[in-house]
């Protein structure tokens, strides 16, 4: 039986980590590591000024976790290295209520969960629903299976994890899966500059999402048509062209 | 007179950035706005739970800049779009106390200061001292001006930032400045288990740095041989190799 290690980046108390937690029961031993509070949009962040404290949670339904006062990359790290036995065959991560997709991967703790995995050598995957506050993941857990059943056969290379986002659409109306590329999805940003009652200026970062791309093979324009959108990303981020280019420059 | 933004993840008061404030002050207006605390290890997290708050700190040397109660993606954000009447030119980050290389580029809050700027479509420069407390950074702010200005002529191209680490030895131990890739430095985690006052167990996570490579190429052995290291990183993370092998995996 392979072990899974689950995690995400909403915290250990969201649907999102239980229908992921569910998905995985027929596939192996799942163990649960997560942040005790929501912790989205912390990047690849890691805490090396403050302990970090771990709390067991079990649930009369059978879910039980690490809730842990940290990152998602933190919860990867501790459960691996400290709290399991032996590393997990597989980590996944999710399912995150909000897709992750262009340059949001950026910001993703749900992705940066599954990126440490890969630094260190488990094949994982991060796995992400388009849609916000509603939380109907039946077919996200379809695909969760799916997925992960052929990382468990094929493995992944060293380096490399998926990023898998699911279309918030009834199962009926998903039109198949997609291999895409990271794509240029943003989020225009603005600034809310309040006062608070005593006075004080402080400001509110906002703003709304924006797809610049309409190639149909880029992951937030897959998903915008009713794909599930799988793309293989890697954190060796050496730009070649660039490297030839920069041999041109005079810089001695 | 160009516009540079200057930010760090030390924080304001780190002698890093005054090092680098005043490397940029020959070459333009220079506008700083940095971390109010040190925010080491961040990753590219940015704060959309907490309100933002913004102080003006003016030194009797010339030294003003805004200290944000933010990450270092936060002041990059906040400054371009709602603190400066115009976008800078350029926007550099650092000079931070340690190397940024390998695998710690995933973690650095210096590195994603300059890919929120590159993000931005500003031309953006991460620098990083290898050394850890020894605060010279003479030799450093001359690599800083060199790079800045070549960058100020010839621009980057879009989603490419430049990572540049300097070794921690005096500058006629220096052999040259090479182009680099990103390599396979990590950092190995330890976790330590303690009890606290009142019995509660925590973890400090620890470890050391370890560094696989010895291709002269990759940017830690470069540093190691007493190179400035200049790598080329992009944010575009598709694995193009994966991308045609996934193709052939059966996930419908």
């Amino acid at each position: 039986m392979p072990t899974i290690l689950v995690t995400n980046d909403d915290g250990i108390h969201a649907p999102g980590i239980h229908a992921l937690w569910e998905a995985m029961q027929t596939l192996g031993t799942v163990v649960v590591a997560a942040p005790n509070t929501e912790k989205s949009a912390v990047g690849h962040a890691i805490t090396i000024a403050d302990p970090i404290r771990i709390e067991s949670l079990n649930r009369t339904n059978g879910f039980q976790g690490y809730a842990v006062n940290g990152t998602p990359a933190d919860c990867v790290k501790i459960a691996v290295q400290a709290l399991m036995d032996s590393p997990p065959d597989v980590i996944v991560s999710g399912i995150n209520m909000g897709s992750n997709t262009g340059n949001n991967v950026m910001y993703s703790g749900t992705v940066s969960a599954a990126t440490e995995g890969t630094i260190l050598n488990i094949p994982s995957v991060a796995f992400s629903l388009d849609a916000l506050r509603k939380g109907e993941f039946t077919y996200a857990k379809k695909v969760a299976q799916k997925v992960a059943t052929r990382v468990l056969e094929k493995g992944l290379p060293k380096g490399t994890l998926l990023n898998v986002n699911i279309p918030g659409i009834s199962e009926s109306d998903v039109k198949g899966l997609k291999i895409t590329r990271q794509g240029n999805v943003f989020f225009k940003d603005r600034f809310e500059r309040r006062e608070d009652p005593r006075g004080r200026i402080y400001y509110w970062m906002t703003g709304s999402l924006e797809d610049p791309d309409t190639d149909p093979n880029m992951d937030g324009q897959a998903v915008a048509d009713g794909f599930v959108s799988i793309t293989p990303i890697c954190y060796e981020l050496t730009d070649d062209t660039m490297l030839k280019a920069l041999q041109e420059w005079d810089l001695e």
